[in-house]
């Protein structure tokens, strides 16, 4: 019989699920809202319904070997979702324990969002064959997963892999975390919209930007006023690309991986963010570095990658 | 029969080899210049001479089981020393295959001096048990390993971990790689000489340190000012602490290890580095890694740590 794996991602909106084959084909998918949810507890017994739903027509014909769970805030050691401030679930959220007394599958395991994404890479995308590679997730925030030597690192705490709370700046822009300048508040979505409106304030060239108010203006609109020519949405990319890649060399000066794949709504916009983040990287990068590391953009199809990063973990963990 | 290792440490100026039991006893020291030998042959000639005279008393006694190297732009993948700055070797200098040609042990191998450092705090020191923690080498350069799940950190190219090559500041002061504001220009002891006459043309305050020229000024003395209260000093102190914590806190990011310990000179300052050191990691830490991360000197006596460190590959590799 085939086999297939459960992969869940929970997102700060909806909660995404997928049946996953080893060749990476998605054989079922289903969802379900995250926030609707008030409490851990009926979102727990609501997510086992939905995978009990899905996997009910598949009985007989493949057989389900385990449940990956990709999560803000997850855990790997200790199978819990921890203080995740997108979600409604407070304090330490026991995820795994939770499905392990309700399902029997020999590998029931999460992580974080970026790690599953890494893992996706691995298995399913273009880090196949890689021992050494980051993941970088730029969204509505920056996420990242590391592999060393062919395995995820997740640290002493399991929370390894925050290069979004790296810091460019300690006196720079306010972050989310609390704290200032940290890599997030400049290479996410919202970060290229604070650039545009930084650079609006200290360049005089005449902008289509200029007529869009902070609340409207998105990552998308400065994609294409960029590839429209506009000097400012312009300039927006290229000073993303100067501090990506500044913090991409300290990254490498770290781990020295084979290959660094970006994914997420900003790597979608291709060369305007690719260029500049080589280039850039390249600047900074400590000789023995120089032209070694590929940048390149995820092969994991938007849509699906978390779901096949989510899956990709229980495929990873029966090695 | 015991049996023990032998460690060479090729220093810019002197290549120290010991006969280290697997309890970190050196049974036996020899060392020779490394600069007065013009060219890669002639010196690695004089080396395995120096290797044959100083196991030959220990015949039938001991048993040598293997040969561990940390050297300048040691890697651990290719054996080889590759582009050292410091030493007279120009290029790729394959000593791990000039060694095997003439010695018959189990285990020859090479890596940097700094990782190398950072297996002999696992083997002998105070990462005993350990599988998540970073070495740093605080001395006339910045060095760096770091250990992920029990096992070196080598990299896609065996040049991983040069953290002392991180960016503080793009902008920032000249660094012996080509490049400006790496975290060594601030952070090593001719760093924090620099940050003196940086203070000193800063402030008004009276030092000490006002009436010593550049060239006289040593990190000793430094120390010294600051013991007796000198506000110079003791800002400097505080200057390289700030820096040197913020690093710390994007390298926890990256792989948040359980410990960091620091080694060599300025680590030898004790509380008035580790102080401001540990406060400014803490302030500038995501709040996920707060508090769980020690920030420790090493157990490496500092006179055997780098013929201990070199000798721990050996061990380290037999498993």
């Amino acid at each position: 019989m085939k086999k297939a794996a459960i992969g869940i991602d929970i997102g700060g909106t909806n909660t995404i699920l997928g049946i996953v084959d080893l060749d990476g084909n998605i054989l079922k998918r289903n969802s379900m809202p995250t926030k609707t949810k008030a409490d851990y507890h009926s979102y727990m017994t609501a997510l086992v319904d939905l995978i009990k739903e899905t996997i009910e027509p598949l009985k007989g014909k493949v057989e389900i070997i385990g449940i990956g769970v990709g999560a803000p805030n997850g855990n790997y050691y200790n199978g819990t979702i921890e203080f995740a401030p997108n979600l409604n679930f407070k304090g330490v959220v026991p995820v795994v324990d939770f499905l392990k007394e309700r399902f029997e599958y020999e590998v029931i395991v999460l992580t974080n969002d970026a790690n599953a994404a890494a893992i996706g890479e691995m298995i399913f995308g273009g880090a196949k064959g890689m021992k050494d590679f980051i993941m970088i997730t730029l969204g509505t925030g920056v996420g990242s997963g590391i592999v060393v030597n062919g395995e995820m690192v997740y640290g002493h705490d399991g929370f390894a892999g925050e290069m979004g709370h790296t810091i460019v700046d300690p006196n720079g822009r306010d972050c989310g975390c609390g704290r200032r300048g940290c890599l997030e508040t400049y290479t996410s979505a919202p970060g290229i919209k604070r650039t545009v409106f930084e650079l609006l304030s200290e360049m005089n060239e005449p902008s289509i930007l200029r007529s869009v108010s902070f609340e409207d203006l998105s990552a998308k609109m400065i994609d294409k006023a960029a590839c429209d020519g506009d000097v400012i949405a312009k300039e927006a990319f290229d000073y993303t690309g100067d501090i990506l890649g500044l913090k991409l060399a300290d990254a490498v000066a770290h781990t020295s991986p084979e290959a660094i794949f970006l994914f997420g709504g900003l790597a979608q916009a291709g060369e305007l963010i690719f260029e500049p983040v080589i280039h850039y990287m390249e600047e900074h990068l400590l000789n023995i570095y120089k032209n070694k590391v590929k940048v390149l953009p995820s092969k994991l199809p938007p849509g699906d990658a978390a779901v096949l990063g989510s899956s990709a973990l229980v495929w990873k963990e029966l090695g």
